[in-house]
Formats: structure tokens, C-alpha cells, sequence
């Protein structure tokens, strides 16, 4: 039986992504050796760090003046590694709390300076982006957390702040386009459009960095890396290959801005169902609704067992919500085809018409 | 033609290690879905995250008292996470300078309190496990690095030093038994021994944790990641399962001690050819040579591309010496039969009966 794979992350990755990255394990480009025990330094590793750089500029349509990493760490070393590159000594960054990964991004950015919280939506289990006030003077950047998979909440746009913009993409990086120029830093742990657990990207405004006045820990230091061509240290092989395998093939199926249809025509098909269906309710605000990951809930708990019946014999897999919300959480990556969603809905609709 | 892999990290794997985890990139646990398009939270992830630790507890007969974390960073991350854990706020710790990864470690620990380097073989190029003097009193404790992957030395044993021990053995973990009783913490790259690039494994006890005075960051804190069964995160899924395959890989062939036994009788035939064979000289003084390592050059450096064709001709893959070296490095890790250290043997002797 054909599974739905609708993890929250690590999760649907494309099939021929799979593929490729299975037999690479075996032998890699025909070396007679696998990806995983040749040098990084190896030119044959190194080529695979340089396209993947180049494709992320490319794909994401980067400015000149940008550099791409892949590090170790996940968003939750990048919450600290964005503050200690970017927030001077004794400086003032803002902060929009649109959620649990928000609220650890402001947790770790308060060890290095003054976080002023311009905006949250805590009070109501982040069931929508917050409105946030103008970061004030002297404020060198506002950091936001693009999409919020718990909630499945997600900015409509790129804010405006009035100040350089500083923005964790972990869970909707590569599902739709954007302009990167009011941008100092990106980053995004690869587990969700990008590729597998164990790599995180850094796309970042070269000449913003270097000006803290503070002395960084090498490994936390964004221009160690770019110096080093991302190969400061050995890098995570596998996980980088399989990246670029998943950037490859969002190139060959016609880039962001086809990812982003895709997700738009996903996203549509489940919440006009939401919408409809007596028997199901969502959780985030209708204009804060996430293109990556649907909440929802069922408005009669007594179904519950027999929705869970149905949607388990139908393949579906990963659809139960965060503890931090309950109910339901339908993720829509990249990867995920739209048949999948629509075979969520059926489901829905066979509840219904039981009645 | 069979490839004699002497990488020296990134490194030779074991053959149904490798096979096994192409597989799981295919098909895990016969879910029908990747190993690396699942949940982190799932049962059969969960299983695979406590079965490595527990199986690192073993095959290291680790005290009761020990954690063991699976994280991301490599060493060179966990340079600075250790004094980070370790060193008090205004407290002293002592280094021995055996090579390139120890003054790394020294460079970063230098950040966070005073670093006495008690020992140092820089001035030879380090060709030698330099002798040491003892801390001074109020040390917290003595950093080394058991092995010198670049330079071919390696510790001939736990060192004695009258205060706790921590140390990196990214390069020599798992190749020979030792009691961790005198450690505070070992950390290691998994990309030698222990399974491929994306992880770093720490072993600590856990009472010396929690004492520096000092507010970390929870990336970097040891006792979060602890508190969170090594899942604070999302972990390196991939890296963390083909550890766990290496070190299933290890227990069912006689574990440390045989892997020891092994690896004595692999250095023993090539450190008696460099010895015997009047082409050829070792880099490293001989009390201080490596088990994993083996660094040599020729003695007549215009037979350095007859010597190259031969052992490329059969079969040798990842023999080049580290540039700050030169000449030749044979690294023999766990998973490299002795087979092909009897190849480079031989190709070594075709050299000297060519005249």
C-alpha cells in the first residue's frame, strides 16, 4: 500500500531523492567506494559542497554579496550562532514570539544582549502571527520564525521592519519565493523542503557580519566557515548529499516558484475542506494558516477513533497534532504530491457521510 | 578490482554496515518509508538513538554514572563545548599540545579561562607524545587528545596526571580497551572508527557536570542534552544509525578487546616493513606511534612516482600523507582488514626488489 507521508519533520523526501541517496551509500559516482568513506576533501565530496552552495544562490535567487553554508547544529545552535554573529556587545535586537521555536530563538538570543519582543501571540496558544510594533532605534535586527510547524501558522510575507531581517526558514525555506535582499542572515535546518536531519543552511549578507565587537568560538563563527568553503571542519557528507540531490530535483521540477504552486494548490485542497466539513475545525487564524502544515481539529472528540481508523487504513502517516496543540496536523512539504492531500480529504469526506 | 580504502576520515566502513544502511535509505523496518523520511520521534527512531547509547556503554564498560550524547558539530565544536562544561568561570585547565586538533582545542578553551599547556611537541613537528608536567594545584582538569591523526602519534596509554581527564579520541575511540574511571569527558567525531561524518559522540560523568558558574547556551550544554535522552533537537538521524550499525558491527565481532587485537597486529606488519625496508622512514618517534595512523616518506624521493603507480595499480585508495607532513599515512582503522595492510606490505617490498 502506498503511504501518505505527512511528518512534521524529518519527513517526505522525494522518491528519486531516496533512490539516488541509497545507491550513493553503496558506490558513489562509480568510485567502487561509498559517500561515506571517501575524504571530504576528496574532489568528488568537495564538488558536491560546491554545487550545493550554487544551487541554494541560484534557486533562492541570492544577491552577490551572499554566502551559503551547511553546518552542523540544527535552527537550535542557529538561534544562539545568529545572535553571536549578528547582535553586538551591549546592542538591541527584536524579536517576534510566533512560537515555540521563536521562544527558544529569544531564549538563547537574551545570553548576548538586549531582546526587546516586539510582538506575540503566546497568550493565545500562537494560534496566528502576531502584529508587532516598530523595532526602535538602534535595534540591528528583527528576528522572525517564518513558518511555525507546531501551529501551523506562517508570515503571509516577508515583514516589514524598517531594520535588516534575520529569519529562522527551517519548516517553509524553498516552498515559495522571496526577495533575500532585506536579509542579513538565513538559516534552516534542512529537514523539511531541504533534505534530511543533519545539516543546517546558513545564507547570510557577507558585510554584515565581523561587527560585534566580540571574539566568537570558531565553529560559531559564520566567516570561520565561509573562509573554509563550508569545510571548516568535515562536514555532515550524507546529509549534504542528500540536499543536494533534493535541490537538483526542485531545479528539474521547475524551482521555488513551481514548489510554491504546488504548495498553494496543497494548501487550498485541505483547508477548503477544513472550511466545509462540519466535522472538522482549524486551529490557526484563517489569514495566519500555514502553506506547510495544516492544524486542524475534529469538533465531535467522540469520532476520534474512527477518524484515526480511517485515515490509518487509507496510509496516512504522521497526522497526529503536536502535544502542544492536539488534534490534527496534515504536513504538506515540498515532496508530498497533491494526491496525498487528496486522499486526506476523501478520508474526511468518508467520515462525514457516515454521518 | 577490490579498493584498499586507507582514508584517513572519512574512512573505511564495514562492508554489511554499508550495505545496511543503503537499505534503510530504501526501506526502514519495512515501514515502507526511508529511514530518513520519518519522525525523530518515532518508536523505531527512538530505538535506534537508545540502543547506540547503550551499546557505547558497553563495548566502553562505561561506569554507571555516564551519559552518552549523539550530537552534531563534530570535535571541533566540542573544543569549545568542553571547557564550556568543564572550566569554571575564572578556573585553569591544563592542555598537552600534541598536534593540529589539540592547539584547535587550546585556541577555543583559551576563550573561556586559563589554559596551561603542560606539554608540547610543536617544536618537532610533532613527532612525538611530548612528556608533560604535572598540573598545578586548582587545575579542573587535563585535556588530550589520544590520537594524532595528521602526525601518526597516538597516547601508548591513559595518561597519569593527578586530576580528572578529558579527552578527544575522534580518531582512536573504540580501538582499544581503557578504563574511563579517571575521565570526566571523552568526545569523539564519529567519522573514523565509529560510523560516518555527521555526528560526535559524548561520554561524561555526570556529576561533573553543572559546576562552572557559568550560564550556557543549551545547544551547548551537556546536562540539556542529557535531560532530553540525546533528542533535545533533532538528531543526525542517518550518522546516528550507521554508528549504531558500526557498533552492532562491533559486538558481534569480540568487541574492543578483538578490535584492539586486530589493530596491534595491522600496525605491527607496517611499522616492521618501514623499519626493515631501507625505501622507507616513519614520521614519528617509535615510542609514540600510532595504532591507526602510520606516517612514512621514502628515503630516495625520486622512486615517489614509481611508488605512487604501484600502490595505485593495486588497489590503494587515500595513502597521501597530510599536507603539514608530507609523504605517505596509512590509517588502519577498525573496519580496514588486514588484507590490505598486507597489499601496501607488499607493494612496499615490489619497490625495494625493483633495485
Amino acid at each position: 500500500m502506498k503511504i501518505h507521508n505527512f511528518s512534521a519533520g524529518p519527513c517526505i523526501l522525494p522518491p528519486e531523492v531516496l533512490n539516488e541517496a541509497a545507491a550513493a551509500v553503496n558506490d558513489f559516482n562509480g568510485l567502487g567506494l561509498s559517500l561515506i568513506e571517501i575524504s571530504h576533501r576528496s574532489k568528488d565530496f568537495v564538488a558536491v559542497m560546491e554545487e550545493a552552495r550554487s544551487a541554494v544562490k541560484e534557486l533562492l535567487n541570492l544577491p552577490e554579496r551572499f554566502d551559503v553554508l551547511f553546518l552542523q547544529g540544527g535552527a537550535s545552535l542557529g538561534f544562539y550562532t545568529a545572535a553571536m554573529n549578528l547582535l553586538p556587545e551591549g546592542g538591541k535586537a527584536a524579536y517576534v514570539d510566533s512560537g515555540t521555536w521563536s521562544a527558544k530563538a529569544i531564549k538563547e538570543a537574551k545570553l548576548l544582549g538586549n531582546i526587546d519582543v516586539v510582538g506575540s501571540s503566546k497568550a493565545t496558544n500562537y494560534d496566528g502571527i502576531p502584529a508587532f510594533n516598530a523595532p526602535e532605534a538602534g535595534t540591528s535586527y528583527l528576528h522572525y520564525t517564518s513558518n511555525n510547524t507546531i501551529f501551523g501558522t506562517q508570515f503571509s510575507g516577508t515583514p516589514e521592519a524598517g531594520v535588516p531581517l534575520v529569519a529562522d526558514m527551517s519548516s517553509d525555506i524553498f516552498s515559495r519565493t522571496f526577495d533575500a535582499n532585506p536579509f542579513h542572515l538565513i538559516y534552516a535546518g534542512a529537514q523539511k523542503n531541504m533534505g534530511p536531519a543533519g545539516t543546517v543552511m546558513y545564507a547570510f549578507d557577507r558585510e554584515a557580519m565581523g561587527h560585534t565587537g566580540r571574539t566568537i568560538p570558531s565553529y560559531l563563527d559564520l566567516t570561520v566557515h565561509a573562509g573554509k568553503d563550508s569545510m571548516f571542519n568535515t562536514p555532515p557528507v550524507f546529509p549534504v548529499y542528500v540536499t543536494l540531490l533534493t535541490l537538483r530535483w526542485m531545479k528539474a521540477n521547475g524551482g521555488v516558484a513551481a514548489m510554491q504552486q504546488r504548495n498553494e494548490a496543497k494548501s487550498a485542497l485541505i483547508y477548503t475542506e477544513i472550511d466545509r466539513n462540519p466535522l472538522f475545525e482549524g486551529h490557526a487564524q484563517v489569514d495566519s494558516r500555514s502553506h506547510m502544515n495544516a492544524t486542524f481539529r475534529l469538533t465531535d472528540e467522540s469520532k476520534a477513533e474512527r477518524f484515526d481508523a480511517l485515515w490509518q487504513s487509507a496510509g496516512i502517516s504522521g497526522l497526529k497534532g503536536h502535544r502542544s496543540v492536539g488534534g490534527y496536523r496534515a504536513s504538506m512539504y515540498n515532496a508530498l504530491p497533491l494526491e496525498s492531500v487528496q486522499t486526506l480529504v476523501d478520508v474526511m469526506q468518508a467520515l462525514e457521510s457516515e454521518g
